[in-house]
């Protein structure tokens, strides 16, 4: 089913049109190999073992991204907003079973791509390999900003850094993800939060 | 100065010649874009502050990238070896100051190529670009499971991961800096070592 212009968020629209400098061609050719996908709440877009087939882009709604250790206990990477891209990237470039497990904290409208597709329209527009070599980039910078802070930080200034770069996030996400996220209790973060608040 | 065939190592020609099927004449024409660096043991190949101008391929020796926190401490995000290349990538791709320390743990021979003539020769040479691309896929791979690794397994299988990878790390890095990668105290580490060696 095709998708109208309308129902493309701005962001989207942006990408392409000002940041990548599509023509309208090539971007009613890229959208026309998009498909929508809806994922309520609670509900995986991904769990780990499934291959990732695909790349998401969330038009709306928030994500968690979370592996599960062998005694069942979850543990939380990172959270997606609007105008993120979502896919196990390990397993959508291996093609091998993937490891994590991706869910809806809210409901998600997702524009999805297929794999078989992007790469066709990599060679095609090569405006879009270069969007997604870029989007590459800096999945690692903020990988590795991530790894450092969960080696070099405390507890309070993950927090910090978590809310200076997503104010909004306790409105949208559970106090107990932003807890397994931050690695620490839930009653911690309460009291954290509430001495802060204070000061 | 010209580097010579026989003072590269065996891993540097077979990367190009057999994984990215370079002809001789591409390969020739590469390798004289690079220079060989000396770095001798605790010295720094790239401090925090600096920007990081060039690549570096490990033909011999080890090194250990780190940050520092305000209270001066080290934190060791990893250890790199023969067949690895060195760069602060984030400081490289966006051209502002790094914020990694890379110090030679071992004495180190690096071959070494300028950002810019990389960026010449990978619009000449297309297998060049895939290579680092591929190179930069893994960087996420291992980056991805080194946060994961941090957030959900414990001292114990942390170490048991490490010299998985690495059998010969012990024999090679320090024992206080491979208890910083592992984020354990160098006495912790020493007990745990002893208590596994004897099961």
């Amino acid at each position: 089913m095709e998708l109208y212009r309308s129902e493309l968020s701005q962001h989207f629209v942006d990408t392409f049109i000002k940041k990548m400098e599509f023509t309208e061609e090539e971007f009613n050719y890229t959208v026309s190999f998009f498909k929508r996908q809806y994922v309520p709440r609670k509900f995986f877009y991904l769990k780990a073992g499934q291959i990732a087939m695909q790349k998401a882009y969330i038009n709306k709604g928030s994500t968690r991204t979370f592996t599960m250790d062998e005694k069942g206990r979850e543990h939380i990477l990172n959270f997606s907003f609007e105008d993120w891209w979502l896919a196990d990237f390990e397993s959508y470039h291996t093609g091998k079973p993937g490891t994590k497990y991706i869910q809806a904290v809210e409901d998600c409208e997702l524009l999805c791509i297929s794999k078989e597709a992007l790469e066709k329209l990599e060679i095609e527009i090569p405006k879009l390999k270069a969007l997604f070599e870029m989007k590459q980039k800096k999945m690692i910078f903020s990988t590795m900003e991530r790894l450092n802070e969960v080696k070099t930080l405390t507890a309070e200034e993950r927090y910090l850094n978590l809310i200076k770069k997503h104010p909004q996030i306790f409105q949208r996400i559970p106090l107990q993800y932003i807890a397994s996220y931050l690695d620490i209790e839930p009653q911690s973060l309460s009291r954290l939060r509430k001495r802060l608040s204070t000061k």
